[in-house]
């Protein structure tokens, strides 16, 4: 099993010296309070809990699973344990509001805490991400009688929540959903109906779950536009806070998956349970989004966590493992053959892994930051423009961080030979965690659709052109850094030709919609190799400055250096593949007959 | 469940009209009773025992796994009498030696049954399919004593065999292992050691299990020098062809896989087990690679096993699936929704599974065909180049196969959705079971050193030379054919440049040898893409001249041309990244200091 170790020096780099959230926090008004010495002590402490409670248990998740237990939901061995553990040392308010007993630090704080709960033990995590959503939501379009009931619970971490959308035959298009909700004389409806694959639907770690359910009122329009949105109690609160009986909202049967074990993956029936309208009625699919894009950064994070644990793993594994001599002549004359990690092709696989795994954390970490400026900046222009960019960037980071996480978890096995597919090693374990996140939140094909047509192209490009913006004047302001011309020379090129390909693919969409269609995946992809560009060139930068400036941690500096080579190298050029296909157009996927397209 | 169905059509296209099966077995002495009528009418039985006896013992086997029940071991409901009716049938004497009792049928039969079986049940076919390693190296190697007691139970499938390589310390390094055999008086060994990883290691479904186990004798040079192959039955044979008393070498115990469950991945512990010497003293190492290759050849199929099982499952599911609106306008105005065929990157993924199943089972046949001709052909110079290309195609098959056999294995599962991820479909058992394939048989790393290092730059680019010549001269009598011109240019220019890339990294090597190693897997891959390109290009003319013909089979055909459009259109465009890297070099994976991969 690997040993894992909160990466927190990687973790600092990113926050304190790439993106300065210390400066950042200082001055938006709200967030005085988490100041350096904090917040170096929330990692610290954060960082014993995964380490020492969370990662024992990831793979004891894993292999006994969750049960059902007549209607109840029994978690693997410790699940139950560490989130009491988790709740009493006051970890699921620390990004909360102190109206609901949260202590109001800032929201990109929950992002850190995402990482490394989930690095540590994906399926644990689960439980309290989904918590979030629910809070989100309900802060933002929940009546102040639900909040006062529900949101302090939900903040304290004594209850958790859930998301409830997909019905058996609609997980994409949602207006295609069944599930009835009747109102009923005391203002309160009663739901009806079945919901599949709900993370965390149900389990024993907490006093009460409480779902967030999108349903259709029985007047309510056809599709989309008749969709609204409950909270559901698995148990009625009392007035004192205490619960009450059962609603009728019950675990069918467990879902038999391909990872993440530890998690309770529910069918949920619904029968006539009490129910209570969120929002707006029928625009249930709104705020539904207000849950869907903090969860969907959530899962992004999932894509870093999968690429970490696997370095870790990797790392330590090829440093040990003697196997064979290097092609260049001996390097370890007293071992009777050499570590593999002198083999190059070991160090293309190490390398791929430890440039996405940095690369992606410092992609997650932006997103962090610009949850806060969007939520405390004092100049509304500043806040507005966070907001663009975060639904630019969360496509992106949902779909490109989960795909080269699942990627990265595949090396990093593949660095084991056969141990890595057996599972005592935790490796073969990784992958099938990792692979879900490709899926869910809106599968990669959604996000990637999601971030070409809605997010790009249907304002014109203008939301891209302030990110290319940034690169472009970053690019600028590196003229005349000799040595920084590696790696702005290939960013500048690609920034222009991002625009380009945007332009192209509009162009082309214009007579014929499905050409959006035929690019969009390889386009999120480009748009995540060149975003990640632009956080490697701006490392390396960091990286340079601090040993041109002597820094004693010269070899983590120069480290970071090398890395951001390799990406630039031998990752980067991946853009002349995905420039070259998304540049064909669409006529080769969609002349073919959908009758032919099986085997004969 | 998939419903699955042997692809016979597919089968024919590539084996009686690209590359013409019939025309060669006419010519080569020795292959003349595989008449077409006898090769369709295997191809049917063949075909209806996998759709109605192996196909559905599939997902049972992934379920119930093999259990180890004292010392023998258990294989799932239905395994053993699937593989008594397989014996019963004849089928393992199908393309073996009339001598001991084989039907002496061409050798690229084998690769057929490895492929309909393979994709039907992989983990039951690799039953039979390690037996055809052990039978081949007995052949080849044995003494007449061993072929007279053990080849013709081994043909007739009554015994099975094993390939027992890998001990705890030692993978790839098989110089490093340390399992011992001490010569006995009546000229038979005892041997003492563990081995681990071995497939179909123990099971009930045979008599008996022949075990091939490389090993060192005391007096043994150090390194791969002093590896001897020999013969461990697990029941000592009697003089009538039974079997005796247990020979001790037993399963202690069954790793715990990411997939392939129903096959018996054992640590066999050879406790003074009586084993008999094959070949000479000394020269295992070589005999072992008469098994290894043919077992490559056996795990290559294994990537095209999944991609054809994917694409079977996630057309259908395509086709039947509704789910949002065409971007286009509606397609299927009767229903609420249009099904997901309709959608271009639905059809991304699913075209790109298709284009490389049909692309790989080319690639798969045509290595099946060197077979016939290096065993068959009369002139000395044609066995001799099939020989070479055979050698040069393994590495290209097994590397580049199973690499896109995993990719298309998730693309079918990605299609369904959140469906994929549940076992209820098959498509996440279908991406466990092919992730062995990149590891097993020699990983795909070494794969890729094996044919940059020992099979291409050994000779100087000679054996390349020979198949790039092929392609050159295929291009050159395709001038003037307009129709084939999509096709042509792009493939000549690539042919070229695989040449270029060839000499590039040939003359890097001379400087510094690790710019082999830096190089090879892309250059694996760059490999496998042309060589796909050069059979698509065939395929595509083939159809068109069926096309222009006016074959009734239009549909087929003109599906064919299409897909073989989409292969050039889409696919191709990966080596563009993939000449990008190659000669980018390996600076930037050897500057990092080995300490310094590892997250801090």
């Amino acid at each position: 099993m690997i040993d894992f170790k909160a990466p927190l020096r990687e973790i600092r780099f990113v926050r304190n010296e790439l993106l300065d959230f210390p400066g950042l926090w200082a001055r938006l008004p709200g967030c005085e309070e988490a100041t350096p010495d904090m917040t170096d002590a929330i990692l610290e402490e954060l960082g014993k809990f995964c380490e020492n409670e969370l990662a024992p248990l990831n793979q004891i998740g894993d292999r006994q699973g969750c049960s059902l237990e007549g209607t109840e939901v029994k978690t693997p061995e410790g699940f139950k344990e560490a989130y009491q553990l988790f709740v009493e040392s006051g970890w699921p308010a620390l990004a909360t509001s102190p109206e609901y007993g949260g202590q109001g630090l800032p929201h990109s704080l929950g992002i850190l805490m995402n990482e490394m709960l989930g690095t540590a033990n994906w399926s644990w995590s689960m439980y309290p991400l989904l918590s979030h959503g629910a809070k989100v939501s309900l802060e933002t379009h929940g009546s102040e009688e639900l909040k006062a009931v529900y949101l302090t619970k939900l903040c304290e971490g004594t209850w958790t929540g859930t998301m409830c959308l997909t019905e058996p035959h609609c997980g994409t298009d949602l207006g295609l959903l069944r599930t009835k909700a009747e109102p009923q004389a005391d203002g309160s409806y009663k739901l009806t109906g079945t919901k599949i694959f709900i993370s965390s639907g149900d389990h024993d770690m907490a006093e009460n779950i409480i779902h967030l359910v999108i349903a259709r009122t029985p007047d309510a329009p056809e599709g989309t536009k008749g969709i609204s949105l409950f909270l559901v109690p698995k148990f009625m609160p009392n007035q004192d806070g205490s619960v009450g009986e059962r609603n009728p909202v019950t675990c069918g049967s467990l879902e038999e998956k391909m990872g993440i074990h530890g998690n309770a993956t529910c069918v949920l029936n619904f029968d006539g349970a009490t129910g209570y309208l969120v929002g707006e009625l029928n625009k249930g699919l709104n705020h539904m989004f207000t849950m869907m894009n903090s969860a969907r950064l959530g899962v992004a994070m999932q894509g870093l966590a999968h690429l970490e644990l696997g370095l870790q793993g990797a790392t330590a594994y090829a440093r040990e493992r003697l196997q064979s001599r290097s092609l260049s002549g001996v390097k370890n004359p007293a071992g009777n053959a050499d570590p593999i990690v002198v083999h190059p092709d070991v160090r293309r696989m190490l390398l791929t892994v430890k440039s996405l795994s940095e690369g992606t954390r410092m992609l997650g970490h932006y997103c962090a930051q610009l949850l806060d400026i969007q939520e405390h900046a004092p100049e509304e222009s500043e806040r507005e423009e966070a907001d663009q960019l975060l639904a630019l960037m969360t496509p992106i980071a949902k779909g490109f961080m989960t795909e080269v996480g699942f990627e990265g978890a595949n090396l990093a096995m593949q660095v084991f030979g056969g141990h890595g597919y057996i599972s005592e090693w935790g490796m073969e374990q990784n992958v099938r965690d990792a692979r879900i996140a490709m899926i869910y939140e809106g599968t990669n094909g959604i996000q990637a659709l999601d971030l070409l047509g809605r997010k790009i192209l249907k304002n014109q490009g203008q939301t891209l052109r302030i990110f290319t913006k940034k690169i472009h004047k970053y690019c600028e302001a590196q003229t005349g850094n000799d040595e920084m011309k590696q790696f702005i020379e290939p960013l500048a090129q690609l920034n222009k030709e991002w625009g380009d390909l945007t332009m192209h693919i509009g162009g082309r969409a214009m007579q014929n919609m499905d050409e959006l269609g035929g690019a969009s995946f390889d386009y999120l992809m480009y748009s995540g190799y060149v975003t990640l560009a632009f956080f490697w060139a701006q490392a390396a930068e960091v990286a340079s400055r601090a040993l041109a400036e002597g820094n004693a941690d010269a070899d983590f500096y120069k480290a970071k250096l090398q890395t951001a080579q390799f990406y630039f190298r031998r990752i980067l050029p991946r853009t002349l593949t995905l420039a070259a296909t998304i540049k064909d157009g669409v006529d080769s996927l969609m002349s073919i007959d959908a009758e032919l397209i099986g085997s004969r």
